[in-house]
């Protein structure tokens, strides 16, 4: 190893997706929209090999994949603040990150699509998620137009920063969801998304997403429970795919009376900033 | 006016490209790389009308279209810490801040790729510039693979997040060797894009800019001076596109003798850190 070298990789929440297989796993993916959070993963990679997740030896069946197609064999330090199987794509975040640490360490000189596409199929091929990969590599509110790594997928988004909070009730498997039948959830996450792009804003967002989680048949009774509380306050809350967990617009949860994690919104080149708000 | 709101754009800086004008100002646009820079600017929306740049009145036509294809009418103001046709793309930051502070506040519900859509189209159409602003809106080092807005562009990026250090000279006209003949500078852009392509690194990139001001024979003597000194520091230089600017990797000005100025790396969703380097 030639130096070594640090990612940091952006969370991202899931509020509404359609899933896409496909056999070729750069065009497998998601369509569907989320929020990228400034709470994210940090990789770091040093000689020897294997897997440390905050402190603990760990697999993800993704970063193997991304070692793997980058002929690399190194230690993967992974560190995050963020709940583990909660909707935040831990994994995602952390094949990315890996695949960039590689890329530096190892002197692979890719450029940053083919790094994502690398870090999107392996997630894909793992079964560990469809579209986290592309989401955290825009940041932003992301919008998944079209499903797939650079090359096929295509990306917009919504032009807000409005800061989140969450509130984690427990795990749920992304894989158990991906692998079952999805017919009802592709037909109800492709009405979310036509809402979506017709009114590209972070309420509609919202509302689509809650739409979204009560027509895919995915509600818990805590998540249920959470989202109709910041309701009653007049605040915007929806549940994260995939994970029991609950997210709202600025301090919504806290307002409802919930003890909830804070993010700022992830900055990127493009950040728009309110200063000051007046009739 | 419902609000007021302001939006921050990053500074961006061309070190090679090739121009592609067409009748369509979304699919007219440039091939080339660059990188975003911390230092931008800032736009903030009053009722009234017309422009004030760092505090004094002011016109930028890119600016004006923008308000047109809104169908919106305000007072605009902005502010910048860069030198002014320097080769830092402030008519299109502004014109894409004046795009996303407009939505905002004048509540049109467009998505990010609209907005991109609507400042780069008014940048082209005022003739000031041809690739910063979807270069701007995508943060990092940015390579325009294939020229125009969101719809009909590509992008990619060198994975490196290295500060950069700048020195100005003075102004050139970006309209004025837009509108010259531009078959040279294409010819000389192309090769540039092919060599960044095959290997994208920040190193490749400095030195195919480097060979791309001298192709197109942009330099002056105050620019190729600079890059010959900070090359015999063992730095890397090349000339912003297009101004009388010169920019180095780290701090290869200040080390060659230089009052520059220094900007840290733009911060996007995707930010790679070194985190120490070891033999």
């Amino acid at each position: 190893m030639a130096q070594s070298a640090g990612a940091f990789v952006p969370g991202h929440v899931t509020g509404f997706f359609s899933a896409h297989q496909d056999d070729d796993p750069t065009k497998a993916g998601s369509r569907g929209a989320g929020v990228a959070v400034d709470e994210g993963v940090v990789v770091r990679l040093e000689p020897g090999d294997g897997l440390e997740l905050n402190g603990e030896p760990a697999t993800i069946d993704a970063i193997d994949r991304v070692l793997d197609a980058l002929g690399a064999t190194a230690r993967v330090i992974v560190e995050t603040d963020l709940p583990l199987g909660a909707g935040f794509g831990v994994s995602g975040a952390a094949a990315l990150g890996t695949a960039f640490a590689t890329n530096a360490v190892f002197g692979r000189e890719l450029s940053e699509n083919e790094l994502v596409t690398i870090a999107h199929g392996s997630e894909v091929q793992a079964g560990t998620g469809l579209g986290d990969v592309v989401a955290q590599a825009r940041g932003g509110f992301p919008i998944r137009l079209e499903p797939g790594a650079p090359a096929h997928g295509a990306m917009d988004g919504i032009p807000d920063r409005r800061p989140i909070e969450y509130v984690n009730f427990g795990e749920l498997s992304t894989a158990e969801i991906l692998t079952s039948d999805t017919d009802e959830l592709t037909a109800a996450g492709t009405r979310a998304l036509s809402a979506l792009v017709a009114e590209p804003t972070v309420e509609t967002f919202m509302a689509a997403s809650r739409r979204f989680s009560r027509e895919a048949d995915l509600l818990t009774t805590p998540v249920e429970e959470a989202i109709r509380a910041v309701s009653e306050t007049g605040g915007e809350a929806a549940m994260a795919m995939l994970g029991e967990t609950v997210f709202a617009l600025d301090d919504g949860l806290s307002e409802a009376g919930y003890d909830a994690e804070r993010c700022e919104r992830v900055y990127r080149g493009l950040s728009q900033r309110a200063a000051g708000r007046a009739a």
